[in-house]
């Protein structure tokens, strides 16, 4: 043993331990990043190979459309994905009830020391095939210019071209001999369309529950590059409700229970202007301000999230968004920044749809015992969706419309993550690594049932992720990027090849 | 020659001459009444012998519905109403062109002194086979219970059934032999059911014009007895417009010219909110009365007409009539006599249906581009269609709604004739020898252009008629009695005679 008095000595010393220390952990690191690149090379390979499978086993699902509005294709939409799940490597995937249409849970373990939750949903939305360009449900493989081959099919981009993704990615990390990097929870929903009215029953089950209390957050796949590649990153969801406003001649006690002449009008009262006058107390006269008495109030912007919307509204082009929507101005003509702070925070009411009486061509003289509004209402932070409901109903009975019936047919509370949080940190990291500057954003304008995982009792971190582009939700012609011709926008692969490298950096 | 000097001789001569010009008198009346009955009874034999063959004749002419707002079946329609005037005896039927769907000009010349004009429709009402019982084109003969046997079938009674019926008459008068009575000049309008958006076209060519000018009055065939068998003899019906409210970004300049998602409502305005709006201006809060700006005023009631109404609604049974309505209160909860009161005196606006962006069965969140509500307007004397929609377009203009289109699809003026008129007076005079009591009435709550013979430059007198029974016009299981269950209601072959004896009414 020597001692080495001098200082300097000393130092040497311990800068000589730290040196090979630091010379040991680069190696390490070294090893470790030859091995991770190693890993992708090979999983990037198989991708490549087994694409045009991948393509096909997507297409075999959007033929299989699970719709809860129109009661299609349940269980067997559910037992399908429960399929896709075991088909990818989850261990098991079991179907599980609820009061409306089933579930899915599934679990893969990989006997790694990290849990990563998932959300998927395998229901879509209504489509009228006389609408689209291309079959909805054969899913061709179609040109679009300047943007590459891409996918066209009714769940295309929302939510089973990403889901797809993400499931090819376990089978790749598979194929090409590799260790799956973490284990994984899942839970598939089959109302995601109808606003989730069972969304809760799936974690009340005490496995479930137990699975994701296991993991550090979850998160639902999906395409978030837009035209230009840009991603963007949200911390949250607004919250939903869906609901009918009835108004009949049967529970009004006035007007006819049955449609009749309408040379009645006369001297008979009318459900659809009872309707028109109801819908007149819920907005102002622009319908853009909430007049519902002792509706919940919204929580004002954070600092934080002013600046998150204030380096956006400079990063995105507002005439492109304006193209993209047909639209010629904002509300009261507010400039892009305050259009995007009303978007951030706002609650809305909405009138999704009217039907009542004659709908046809042309007109039918008829005095309709029945008009129905189709409204949905978006809650931010901390509205509740029962504070909302119960204020409408004591609103309409104030105002003399209590006949007119609430029916509540979905919706949930508001969602929202920290950006600090792991899950959301490891979306930046990833996204960095490839060349992408994402943009944070409070939370999304539209909603999806987060809650469930951010709200106790799992307070849970929740987000998206997913290279890749599509568009359409709800619409006709929803596509989703197969191929592309843009080196900036990833197609199929590149986003498969995204959800391999988030897997991996969630391991670390 | 002698002279007979004594008062009493001379009022002998006298009376001997009175009474035997009264005897020859009596006795061409002996005879001609026996000629009347006589051919009554051979007419009734031809009838009954012919019954099945008539019957057949409606079913074929149900089974090609005319339907403008669908553009179904034209020319077709208006060819086959051709065919079904001259096989009835028309010496001439033309299909006469219009700026929409063609008509018919049809006339038969007896060599009779007098003419009677007729108002024939060929169209009928849109229909949707799943709300029926018995497929709508089948025209099956049914029986209901309590009525007897009824033929069931889009145009059954509105108007198909009593038009067969009076074209059976022409067809039984000359199969028995007979003489026609009367000269017929008939039109015949395709575009009855979308409110005769041009239905004064066939009057304006000179030889219409001119057939109608000889008539005494024009009348249509009609199905009057309601289940007591009492019949409504009307003087006349209510003017409409029926007409569209169109909402859309596109015009507005606001909102979005698509459909977008309904998230986006926090940032955009929406057309059906927008359309609400408007909608609500147009009537008071209970939705009954009229708050357009400058609206045309109705003329109050007449101490005659308000007569005719005191003595209907004794007559007429209220809770059999709320029973058939399915409605438990009239407007403002007035008393029979004030809601039929005010059936007949106030102008109406109405809404037939309302259908803006998802109308399908659950909720799609989507921010809809258009909404438009379905509007019909009745008018009372003397208000016109002109005034009531540049009263309604200045309205809209003036609170801000000036960019909805309002597309007035049909429509004309009120329509009036006088009680006194000989061809109501030939209808009592039928009615009473055949044990009716008819109910005089001011006017059908309901509409038909009557005003194209009633007002200037024709000023003829107008109105329906017709023996037998029917229902369910513009909705699900029309029907048209054909056999009777009940004395005091006539089936088929009782709407013909009737229309039998009205033309030798008319001829006197």
């Amino acid at each position: 043993m020597h001692f080495c008095l001098h200082p300097s000595a000393f130092c040497h010393k311990i800068h000589s331990m730290t040196f090979r220390i630091f010379l040991i952990v680069l190696a390490t690191l070294a090893n470790l990043n030859r091995t991770y690149a190693d890993d992708l090379t090979d999983i990037r390979r198989e991708i490549t190979k087994r694409h045009d499978e991948s393509v096909k086993r997507l297409q075999e699902w959007i033929a299989l459309p699970s719709i809860a509005a129109e009661n299609r294709n349940y269980p067997t939409g559910a037992e399908y994905m429960a399929k896709l799940a075991r088909d990818a490597g989850f261990q098991q995937a079991t179907v599980i009830n609820t009061d409306g249409k089933p579930g899915v849970f599934a679990t893969l373990d990989a006997v790694a020391p990290k849990t990563v939750g998932l959300y998927f949903m395998y229901d879509v939305k209504q489509f009228d095939p006389a609408e689209w360009t291309s079959p909805p449900l054969e899913a061709r493989l179609v040109d679009k210019p300047g943007l590459g081959k891409v996918l066209v099919g009714r769940g295309a981009v929302n939510q089973k071209g990403p889901e797809a993704a993400f499931l090819a990615a376990l089978l790749k990390i598979r194929g090409a001999g590799k260790k799956m990097p973490v284990n994984l929870a899942m839970v598939a929903e089959g109302e995601e369309e109808i606003s989730s009215p069972n969304g809760d029953q799936h974690l009340q089950r005490a496995e479930v529950e137990a699975a994701f209390r296991k993991t550090g957050g979850v998160f639902m796949p999906s395409a978030s590059q837009d035209l230009n590649g840009t991603v963007t990153v949200s911390l949250g969801a607004k919250g939903v409700v869906e609901l009918e406003l009835v108004s009949s001649g049967e529970k009004w006690g006035r007007g006819p229970a049955k449609d009749i002449h309408s040379s009645l009008k006369a001297t008979v009262d009318s459900p659809a202007w009872h309707l028109v006058k109801a819908l007149d107390t819920l907005v102002s006269a622009d319908g853009n301000t909430i007049t519902i008495d002792d509706y919940p109030k919204p929580r004002p912007l954070s600092a934080e999230e002013k600046a998150m919307i204030a380096e956006a509204s400079r990063r995105r082009s507002e005439a492109q968004w304006k193209t993209q929507l047909s639209v010629q101005h904002w509300i009261d003509d507010l400039p892009w920044q305050q259009a995007y702070e009303r978007l951030e925070s706002q609650p809305t009411v909405n009138i999704e749809g009217l039907v009542g009486g004659y709908t046809g061509p042309g007109g039918k003289t008829i005095l309709p015992h029945r008009a129905v509004a189709k409204i949905d209402m978006r809650l931010v932070p901390d509205m509740k969706m029962t504070d909302a409901v119960a204020a409408l109903k004591a609103h309409l009975a104030k105002h003399g419309f209590g006949d007119i019936e609430v029916n509540v047919t979905g919706g949930y509370d508001p969602t929202g993550t920290a950006a600090s949080a792991p899950l959301i940190q490891a979306q930046i990291a990833v996204l960095k690594r490839d060349g992408i500057d994402p943009v944070l954003w409070p939370r999304n304008a539209g909603s999806y049932p987060g809650y469930v995982f951010t709200d106790p009792p799992l307070s849970l971190a929740a987000g998206h992720f997913g290279l890749g582009n599509g568009s359409g939700a709800h619409a006709p012609d929803e596509y989703y990027l197969i191929d592309s011709a843009n080196p900036k926008v990833q197609g199929f692969d590149g986003a498969v090849m995204s959800f391999v490298e988030y897997l991996y950096q969630l391991a670390r």
